[in-house]
């Protein structure tokens, strides 16, 4: 076994990441649609099965469409682990999810042609159904890996056309029913790291290379909707008015000043959707659907904020004559990541003399949810200017070629580190 | 000549206003689509002949789609007219421009079944896309017949499909480019009466049956877009956003806020429509576009307010770091009708015994565009709760059957008193 050359291939990484970002609903300047539970998300799932049957490497989609494929270890054993996601937001970017398994197939590259030794099997693994934007419901693969759903919940969760995940997963030929057999558990599984791009903008303003991450924020989201009445805007008199565009705008200053309130601070709360019925300019808005995004790191915190903005809601709604439905969306904790994964980084990092700090993680991440069965770490690359889920998003490929050798590094010393303590 | 029964049948009425309102995109408990310039609002304006047709009346279609029938007079002249119009905004009612075409029909009726004299002709009219909610523009054939249409003006207003008016027109197979054949002069016109339900609740709230109309509003449209910066939901902090939704929130408000002010009493200004861009519930809003509608009686009230508006929605998102930009949609004047219009229509409600009022109009009509070429009359019937461009509007078919009676008692004594003015 040598450890010479386990820094990435910048033009791979680029020309893998290019191959990914082709594979959108919309053309690029308006950036990358790659949807949960899509064919569109399939085929880029597809993609990465091909590179790694080109390795020689095997190959397996689990009951709800995660890819995972494995590189044997020399003794066996439980398995250790890297990957990401390959679906987008609408109109995102093509590094975030992206990045991580493209740095995956770049650690199994490295370990095939360089034929590295490692006792217990490696995964190469790409979650289906990470960004909640269609389903408002983030990270659905990797929650089936961490045991968290049941069948009857992946029915109850639909889209905005009304289509449920367990219903787009079987448009897709997996099967619902038995998600529980997707579940991860400690005795085929020993560790897994994530690479990601950091989408903030802590690593490039401090000139440094490598983000650890020891939390990541939990998230709460909901739908609001305020019922207003419907009337003609040139005959009926501001003072006969029950406007619900006017009560919903009250609703998404409320959120933001209760997030920038100091005793939420950290708190992160964003009206991303706001829909407006029956939405013509010469009728009053008669309906308006708001949905809220509150993270925190802090799980008190991310709770106290999103019941502040529910009650302080209905007093605005209340006083306008306006009424309003409030709904939950998705409730995930905040996770801490365990303290002697991130050292195993850390000391990697420390060998190859790589800057690197320990942060948290404001976005959610496939991780958070793996954390739930086995443990997990994180990696964070950076990222240009903070943008994240835009089509300027950006990383650079050496910043990932980088991060490739320490996640593959990071991997190797997690597999000595397991078997030096008999597990 | 009899005039016994000049009362409209109020079965008839219910029955024709049920026949238009089966012409719509969308089924009924979500009220009526029939968009300007589409196949169904050709299909409504072809039922309207067929019932001319029928009473033996010729009909033709002008330049712009407005539909016009004719009843010979005794000794020819200058014509005379009612009539409304046919499309409705999306989600709408089923009385708004439609109780005047059928009050038009029942007057054509009464005089064709009780053979009743007039010297003049007297003309049923349906004007062509009268709502604004397709182009943001209203009174689309009416402006042709007041002579404030181009060719060119219409190439250059377009709906949210990039359809400009003159394309939608060449897709009916009308010509736009002889816009200007469609205007009425006063040569061949004396005087036009539109019956139009009041869309407020003045009538209902005062038991009074009839409005006459001495103002109506005019009305000031543009669209605001905000330009911030897209980024992730998680992992921008709140100090770094640059949130479009949150800039227009506060333009939504600070619109009603204007409005409200005692310096502006008496104005209405609503944000009826507002697209937020990407729409993500994990994307901060990059972009929103707001549609504002001011509407108001006096001209400088109008102007000020809109200038009010954007000059303050400049103030607010400079603040927010992020960019405004502003566009005129429409501006139509506020419309004084002239005053030997409305004494007929007093008369006949005298003679009658039947309670009126003077009143203006808030909202916008053909008859405002129809003034700018030759004299024009209001009578309003009343409307339920005030209720309008809703699925709830409504009108009883007693009232309008009384309206139609005063219509027509309105246009024989205007035929009368030009003839003895001779006019």
């Amino acid at each position: 076994m040598t450890q010479a050359g386990l820094r990435g291939d910048p033009q791979r990484i680029t020309s893998l990441i290019e191959e990914i970002a082709s594979i959108s609903e919309t053309p690029a300047p308006t950036g990358v649609t790659r949807l949960a539970y899509t064919g569109l998300e399939r085929e880029a799932h597809g993609c990465f099965a091909g590179w790694m049957t080109d390795l020689g490497l095997s190959v397996r989609t689990d009951e709800v469409g995660n890819t995972i494929a494995e590189r044997p270890g020399g003794t066996g054993g439980r398995a250790i682990g890297t990957g990401s996601h390959l679906d987008s937001v609408p109109r995102g970017g093509r590094f975030d999810g992206i990045a991580g398994v493209v740095a995956a197939a770049e650690v199994a590259r490295l370990v095939v042609e360089q034929d590295l030794e490692h006792d217990r099997p490696i995964r190469f693994v790409v979650f289906a159904g990470e960004e909640g934007a269609r389903f408002g419901q983030a990270c659905i693969g990797s929650k089936a890996v961490g045991g968290m759903w049941t069948p009857e919940a992946l029915g109850s969760v639909r889209d905005s056309d009304g289509v449920s995940i367990a219903e787009a997963m079987e448009a897709l030929d997996f099967d619902p029913r038995q998600v529980e057999r997707a579940r991860w558990d400690r005795d085929d599984w020993a560790g897994f790291i994530e690479l990601h791009v950091e989408q903030g903008e802590v690593l490039e303003a401090q000139g440094i290379a490598i983000g650890i991450v020891d939390l990541i924020s939990g998230s709460t989201r909901f739908e609001l909707t305020v019922d207003g009445r419907a009337s003609h805007t040139g005959s009926t008199p501001m003072s006969l008015r029950a406007d619900a565009l006017c009560a919903a705008a009250e609703l998404v200053l409320l959120c933001e000043e209760i997030a920038n309130d100091p005793r939420h601070r950290g708190t992160r709360c964003t009206v991303g959707k706001l829909e407006v019925t029956p939405g013509s300019i010469t009728t009053i808005p008669g309906e308006a659907t708001l949905a809220v995004d509150v993270r925190d790191v802090d799980s008190g915190r991310q709770r106290d904020t999103a019941n502040e903005v529910v009650s302080r809601s209905r007093d605005i709604c209340l006083r306008r004559g306006v009424e309003l439905s409030a709904r939950l969306l998705s409730d995930a904790s905040p996770v801490v990541l365990p303290a002697w994964m991130r050292d195993i980084t850390s000391g990697v990092c420390k060998d190859l003399e790589v800057t690197y700090r320990v942060m948290y993680s404001g976005a959610s991440h496939d991780s958070q949810m793996v954390g739930h069965a086995i443990p997990a770490g994180m990696i964070f690359v950076p990222s240009r200017a903070g943008l994240s889920h835009v089509p300027a998003e950006w990383s650079s490929s050496s910043d990932i070629a980088l991060g490739v050798e320490v996640l593959t590094r990071s991997l190797l010393a997690l597999d000595v580190q397991l078997t030096r303590l008999g597990r």
